[in-house]
């Protein structure tokens, strides 16, 4: 059956979801954009397969709807936010435009938040820098599902980091990337494909290499970014353990395997309060270094020469990160957005739970 | 043959080589200073044996021993610094410092420095912030060895990161790690050694994957962290790419394959003018977030989590990032530093060329 769907459509439904369990109108249209723009990006994985995650940590009341935003300490360059148990989804947006407005006037802005839950693609914050000729910077933590190299448990978050770039005749530059080997989502992409995982990026509950990606749902976890040492693993470790630490130790979040586990298969041994996740958001203004056009047209060179290089025969070329979802975006914006099997499920019952009417398969 | 040699013995001879290029007193203090912590801390691929690349680059014109420290532009919370075609090894401290008064003010500090050369090891700069309850920065970009993600050439430098983050009674996590999948020095230690490279870190000239560590001298590339894209390696191409930009692009320096190389393997195929490599330092202060005492006792239960988890059985424990070096300074300050073969040859012919005695081996 086909399940594509016009993206407004599919927009205005995630807005009436988020409204229903209590967000404000603009913060209901706020969460579902962002949303709606994995969904575009063809980041499904941050789309509506999240929903059900959301409206159970509501349910839960782990999250509440009407979060206050706090700004516990700042500097002309940076502030603490306490997101007072509100979604990322919220509470992000806010912390990103925060500073922005801190790079307007200093040149950087810095802002870290604590309390606060899943946000859903880096990569949005960041770009919302580039409107305003600035480098826009995201990360968060997550749960715990990365070892250590030498680790036995996964013990850090996948931990992305998101970073936007603007040129000037060329599109942005924008890598939005999880510090892990690979994403959790991959694994059950890869599970429901009946597929075998690559060698070196999983190991089981005994901590052996293993390419079965169920793995995580056995006890085992994910290998940092590198795999194994000789590999530059520890490397990889090093990345992830940064994002935890200014993401969460600098904002007083949950750390590493302190995160309350927001997955049905990840046992919570948190022995501490629930201070919910971290993100940190950063902007530089382009013109504190280099005027904007001089800067711009620079990175229109760099992205040409990435872009143009000789590519290994038989293999695509050298890809800037941020066109494939930049392309995907444009296509699915007039084509519709397919919607898994899985995800539609899921979403459909949250629709008929709601009483929402679930939008109609575009033609 | 002993080739142990006392670290101050050492430091006073390659403070004198300095000396004797033109480097001033302080200058010339500085610049072996680097050199020595990175001997004392076991990087020894960022030690002595880079004197010869420093003393090539001066008598082949192409840094002064006198340059200006230009800030260009600057904002509340950041800089534009031009060095003035001098060595990082002089201009990276203060451009360091920089970031560090910035921070004082503004609560962070940024600063791009371009038209500046190596900068020996990443981590000193980072280094220099803990002192100030900071959390330090610093990167780099480098010859261009490092092939983009199905890329046939070596583009992208291995481009290091540091980070430096205090805590209270633990040490502090010093982080600092080429962005490439090895570094550059592992290929020459594998090569004398007569061993082959792991499977998955190198091309060769065709861009097939390779295990012979000479593969960069004859025209292959290194492959970035992750290897290949079912492994992650896409996104080390992300990161080593950020590090670039943020150096290189921001600061106006020779980006990736333009960097006008060092290497007497690397053809130099730029086009451009020699601007430089570009460095890029940070500062945040810590109680610009929290307490200083708050975050680094929180900072102390985050490296107590990590060293006392539960490793994989015959494995070795979890290491901190830095705790390897700092153990090897302490060993190093007291029983000498060991100098390769190899490094003692090519310093001793400096020794001689200069004039210089060199110092006597310890017992």
């Amino acid at each position: 059956m086909n399940k594509k769907f016009d993206h407004q459509a599919l927009f205005r439904f995630t807005q009436s979801v988020f409204e229903k369990i209590g967000l404000s109108r603009s913060e209901a249209q706020q969460a579902a954009d962002i949303l709606i723009t994995a969904e575009l990006r063809n980041v499904s994985t941050h789309g509506l397969m999240r929903l059900p995650e959301y409206i159970n940590l509501w349910k839960t009341g782990r999250i509440t709807v009407t979060p206050r935003f706090k700004i516990v300490r700042e500097t002309l360059s940076t502030a603490l936010v306490d997101g007072g148990k509100g979604l990322g989804l919220v509470t992000g947006p806010k912390a990103m435009k925060l500073a922005i407005e801190k790079a307007k006037n200093a040149g950087s802005g810095w802002v870290a938040v604590r309390n606060t839950y899943h946000y859903g693609i880096a990569g949005y914050y960041a770009m919302m820098a580039l409107e305003h000729d600035m480098i826009g910077i995201s990360m968060t933590n997550a749960n715990p599902l990365v070892a250590p190299t030498f680790g036995l448990k996964g013990m850090l978050g996948t931990n992305p980091i998101a970073v936007a770039v603007p040129a000037n005749k060329q599109p942005p530059f924008v890598a939005d990337f999880a510090t892990a080997a690979v994403a959790r989502g991959k694994l059950d992409v890869w599970e429901e494909q009946g597929r075998q995982a690559p060698e070196g990026v999983l190991q089981d509950k005994n901590g052996n290499i293993t390419t079965d990606p169920s793995a995580l749902k056995k006890g085992g976890a994910l290998l940092t970014l590198g795999g194994e040492v000789e590999k530059g693993g520890h490397k990889g470790f090093c990345l992830t353990a940064i994002v935890d630490i200014l993401t969460a130790v600098l904002s007083g979040a949950n750390f590493g395997p302190t995160v309350v586990p927001t997955l049905g298969y990840v046992k919570d041994k948190t022995k501490t309060q629930d201070k919910g996740i971290g993100h940190f958001f950063g902007a530089f203004r382009i013109d504190a270094f280099q005027s904007a056009d001089e800067f711009k047209s620079y990175m229109d060179e760099w992205i040409e020469t990435f872009r143009n290089a000789p590519s290994i025969p038989g293999h695509e070329k050298v890809i800037i990160p941020g066109d494939p979802e930049r392309t995907a975006e444009e296509k699915n914006r007039s084509n519709g957005i397919l919607l898994s099997e899985n995800t539609y499920r899921k979403i459909k019952i949250i629709a008929d739970e709601f009483n929402l009417p679930f939008p109609q398969t575009k033609p």
